[in-house]
């Protein structure tokens, strides 16, 4: 059979240091690391001189399409650390209808347990295991422990996970399904973040929150180089994203400077549009004021349950991405979310997830408010299938022993 | 952007008609078809010799890999008539500890509307639209309401979608929020299908049953196009495929048959295992019994919605395939089913469908039974996201505001 290479062949690996995001600090690579010593996200560095004289963008073109084939752009040091679960590249979907000309939906769905947490999780539970770790604790809004119990239980690593009680059931059935523990906490993502983070500091186990450690964000950028390939490298316009802890926003624009250091792209870049939930809504708040760093939300509320994130820790990260882009920090309301995606699903056959409605929701504002014109590249990440959220009850029924009227259903046509 | 020509080239087409699959009667290419006259399904034909001489293997694998790739093995004459909702090729996916070596799981749950049934419902959609047909109803255990929903939405055309009052909660509520309407009929699939043969007797809709309609094949046998493109032009030793209306198996069947007339595979085919529910098994039964065709098994029941199916009406072409094939009808019973499910979701890592549990669950007896041998080269299909099916409760709950013992999470190891 043909071998997939991507996860089977070694690859040179290019990582030079880790430095702290906010201090410049270094870290050195090959070592377990949670936040830096000023309590902010790692970012990863590579030799980018180096990988670009290796390795020529054809030869990874060539390469089968998945997350793995951009291996040298990863941290995994050797093939046999590597967790696969088919992480197939996602594909961009027009929605003429309810989007218009030139709006793509990139479907995150498509991934292991159906999100795009699978890309971080499937780089971090690879590190994991690289580095020895036996044990990672996590709080979750749903889809990241789903993806962390999955990628962990696949290696033997145990895990425990901690959520709102808000979370969606078929999320935490989920999670215990693919073998993690998982605890229901009476707080928000950050409350179970807090009980995760005094677990780690008392040695019980790794503390894999979001930005709390290297790697998810490795996985995540993932996300802006298939964009790159998949716009034959060159970038959209315009990105909407739906931001929580802000990941795969951080993520794309570190992949799209990695892209230019290499000689692969240009200096073009699209305008990052972070979209909150107006119910939950700390970046939005911070952006209009002019703030570097985020405030908590308090009484966070909102349907889109993966985007309920009241404190970010990358929150500066995000906005001076979003700034520099020329973009901005946007909240919709939960009627435009959901409305967005009944629209979808009705229009172009398209099921959203919520927070992927919230990008439709802010894209339709953008063009509104003039920051769009439509027709312009757009591209709104859907970040899983909506089958994992709450759908309206659907209550018809027929009874076959009595006589149906067929009208009811159909009338013919005159 | 890089535009992906699988949907938007002109390709020419190649059926030359269509054929009665019992009687050989001819019918004419580019008309509207239900059954045969003999009231059997109809199986569509190619000028494979044209093919051949028109398109090499060579060309076809530098395609984007996504189902129509394979358009020229299609019936749908222009471009404009595709749906396109991000047909990917799905992933084979190793479970190397709840399966073994040798052992793949084709996900097909990373398909539009998470299941295998996006194939069938893709193709007939679009030779719906390219035929003009308005209006559509069908039959369903859930997964072909929501493919015909989502693709018959997009194209603009109206949908009616019956099914048994037990279907999964989520299915039925997918196919109303992706705008067809739906009802729920005290009866099985076959007690649904009888309603929708009426109407369609009465002008009122075009059926769309498995196999009621010749193009729903043509999209399924996709999956055995793929099959041997991932093998690299060869094909594995066995394939053990959830068996309901047998549209899949028959499917891949046709589809081997049309490679090897092509000359891009041999002679060689995989031994075909059609997997069936202890409580719903009428294809065992009649296998097991010699027979040609299947009676309608009574009082139904399984876990397994997707293979709840008592009557098919492809019934001696499903036993015809396996019989040719050197494989086996077998029934597995619920515990069997729910217990892979576990297994493959805790230690692989890969959350199946009961369906696909049940086609590990007969692979399992199946070398128990010396009918396979371990480290054959084994797939098992899994036609839908797990996240479809109910997943047992998990209840554990966390007071922050009380004095945790976190060793109750995760003792400190010596």
């Amino acid at each position: 059979m043909t071998i997939n290479q991507n996860v089977t062949a070694e690859r040179p690996n290019f990582v030079s240091h880790l430095e702290c995001s906010l201090t410049g600090e270094r870290y050195e690579a090959g070592q377990l690391h949670g936040l830096s010593r000023a309590g902010r996200p790692l970012l990863v560095r590579y030799d980018l001189e180096a990988l670009a004289r290796t390795l020529k963008r054809e030869e990874l073109s060539s390469r089968q399409t998945d997350l793995w084939r951009w291996r040298e752009l990863l941290p995994v040091r050797h093939a046999e650390n590597i967790i696969a679960l088919g992480e197939i590249e996602t594909p961009l979907i027009p929605i003429p209808v309810s989007g218009g000309a030139g709006v793509l939906v990139k479907d995150e769905g498509r991934l292991p347990t159906g999100s795009f947490k699978a890309r971080g999780l499937a780089l971090a539970v690879a590190m994991a295991r690289e580095l020895g770790v036996k044990r990672i604790a996590m709080p979750t809004n749903g889809n990241a422990g789903g993806a962390l119990a999955a990628y962990a239980s696949r290696a033997g690593i145990e895990t425990i996970v901690l959520c709102p009680e808000e979370t969606p059931e078929v999320n935490v059935r989920e999670i215990a399904a693919q073998g993690a523990r998982v605890w229901r906490v009476n707080g928000q993502i950050d409350d179970c973040g807090a009980i995760v983070g005094r677990g780690a500091a008392e040695g019980r186990w790794f503390d894999f929150s979001t930005l709390k450690e290297p790697y998810r964000i490795e996985g995540k950028k993932t996300m802006g180089l298939e964009l790159a390939a998949q716009f034959g490298w060159q970038l959209p316009d315009a990105i909407f994203y739906p931001t929580g802890g802000g990941t795969g926003l951080i993520g794309m624009w570190k992949a799209f400077d990695e892209l230019e250091a290499l000689g692969w792209i240009g200096s073009a870049r699209p305008r990052m549009y972070a979209v909150q939930a107006s119910g939950c809504a700390p970046i939005v708040r911070a952006f209009e004021a002019g703030e570097e760093h985020a405030e908590r939300w308090e009484n966070a509320a909102t349907v889109a349950a993966g985007i309920r994130v009241p404190r970010a820790v990358g929150d500066f990260l995000i906005l001076r991405a979003v700034r520099a882009s020329g973009g901005r920090a946007l909240a919709v309301d939960d009627d435009a979310i959901l409305n967005a995606v009944d629209d979808t699903a009705r229009q172009d056959g398209l099921l959203l997830c919520p927070e992927g409605g919230a990008t439709l929701a802010a894209y339709r504002k953008a063009v509104t408010d003039g920051l769009v014109e439509r027709g312009e590249r757009v591209v709104l990440f859907n970040c899983a299938t909506g089958l994992k959220y709450p759908l309206p009850p659907a209550e018809g029924r027929l009874d076959r022993h009595s006589a149906l009227d067929l009208d009811v259903l159909a009338p013919l046509r005159a």
